[in-house]
């Protein structure tokens, strides 16, 4: 049994929903500081893809709702300068999810000019992996890759680029326990959360994760005697896809830009997923972005950078 | 008892020791694959600090010399396009370390422009973790900063940078029970290592590790049948201090580059450990580059990139 009761539920339906960041949005509810929401959150393209979707019809979908937020929740007492503090208490998915890639010409994704076709995996989620081609089982580390509060500055606001308040930053270990800290800038600070993944690299590569519709339930808190720039996290991990130390490949990019060395090791992973593994280039590259962890291994011995892939041997069959 | 025999010793006499990359040098042995070689390492300035150095001789110490690496090894059948496994059987440290960063206007280090001064801290190391101000206990994680095969292109290069052969990589995740794989452009390789490292955090920012003379003992093989561009690698961590799931602490850098992502990461992470835990912004940023991992949690939400660094809690008393 959960040790925290539900003060209030917001649902995916319409009028909880919401597409940019704006201070001048209505609370959906407000909250005192110490209770529970429990939010029920959309996919990323908002619907517009079911578990019998083809990649046609990820490729056709209109990117104007893209992100569907839930929220947003009003904390009483919070006022610019302060922390929200946001304790992840439970994560619940809807049995699927999806990871795409989008043809290279709408510049998405990490390596868009590898890859001019678009590409999609539907995968069925279990209680504890995702289901992927070739026998290959990604562990679940369900989180919501967007979590933020509404930023000073007026007018509507994208959700793509992540901000100083949070939003749309992919942070993979902001799993079931952790705690995120975001710099409140508005009265109230006004929380939404949205683009829930089921599991992701660090790098979420390919632009997306294992997208899936999800229920997030979090504790809200505000400190008055703690200040940040920009959010802040505890979590316990996991760091490796079982929780302990166990076999990974990989791969390094090396090079005098730190981007370029990042996408020079995930492609050498996708090579080494395609001559070792067998599989497609387009299924190496979602299993990166689902399953693959980015490291910076050194930013100091100039002129060049290490950036390494890392693949966990433990998904493979 | 190990599994293996050592057939060859190389000692850090001046006869071992070279300080360039350059395929003109004689090997100092030539090996069989499956032969094992322990090599005795220099620390990174070349055995000009001791144990009771001051910051000033740190500063005041030459960096001709630098890196001191031991070899080169040529491998037997070794030819241009193999690739070289170097398995990792064990690390000896010689009881001592350091980890300094320079005055700023020497432009090394993540944060050279944050740091006028300079600072350096001598590690004891005992046989499980380096020792830190203000009882903070830093566990070890023995690896080889540099660890190369001789480039194709003619000549003597710097071992500042690190190479698709390999070197100055600073992985820290290459420890004991690990298989290195580097792409092999001459004739018997010519492996070298060096700049072996006590522990270290990913990104090694302030331009160190634990710096620390050490024995490195290796077993080779060549393999026909692998082609790899840069650098490879097997590995079963620790990817935590204590090789299990753990608590840590992370302060995100977003920004639209990179670089500028992880030097905020960095920095927000040095500002925790001066308001949390009553480090200075020196100490901070030793410890840093000591002990914080830096992971790359998403490149793909444009404009803005986002780089988080990772305290473990468990180093603190």
């Amino acid at each position: 049994m959960p040790d925290y009761t539900i003060d209030y539920e917001l649902s995916d339906d319409d009028e909880n929903i919401h597409n940019k960041w704006d201070n001048r949005l209505e609370p959906r509810v407000t909250v005192q500081p110490g209770e529970v929401v429990r939010f029920e959150c959309r996919d990323a393209l908002d619907r517009q893809l079911t578990r019998e979707s083809t990649v046609e019809d990820m490729v056709n979908a209109s990117f104007d709702p893209v992100h569907p937020l839930t929220g947003p929740v009003a904390v009483e007492g919070a006022e610019p300068g302060d922390v929200l503090a946001v304790e992840f208490l439970d994560f619940e998915h809807k049995g699927w999810g999806y990871t795409g890639y989008m043809p290279g010409e709408m510049e998405l994704g990490l390596l868009h000019e590898d890859f001019d076709g678009a590409g999609l995996y539907i995968w069925d989620l279990d209680d504890e992996v995702a289901h992927f081609a070739h026998g290959i089982d990604v562990p679940l580390d369900m989180f919501p890759g967007i979590a933020g509060v509404a930023p000073a500055a007026d007018g509507a606001h994208n959700t793509l680029p992540p901000r100083d308040t949070g939003g749309n930053f992919d942070i993979k270990h902001l799993t079931k326990g952790s705690t995120l800290y975001l710099p409140i800038e508005v009265e109230g600070a006004l929380f939404s959360t949205a683009d829930c993944h089921a599991a992701q690299g660090d790098g979420e590569v390919c632009v997306t994760g294992i997208e899936a519709p999800m229920f997030v339930t979090a504790r809200f808190d505000v400190l008055k005697d703690k200040s940040i720039e920009q959010p802040e996290f505890e979590t316990n991990g996991p760091f490796t896809p079982t929780g302990r130390d166990e076999p990974m490949y990989g791969t390094t990019g090396i090079a005098d830009d730190l981007m370029e060395a990042t996408k020079k090791a995930v492609r050498h992973m996708i090579t080494h997923l395609e001559t070792e593994h067998g599989l497609t280039r387009g299924e190496a590259y979602i299993l990166c972005s689902a399953a693959v962890d980015l490291k910076i291994n050194e930013v100091v011995d100039a002129p060049n950078w290490t950036v390494s892939a890392y693949l966990p041997k433990s998904i493979f069959p």
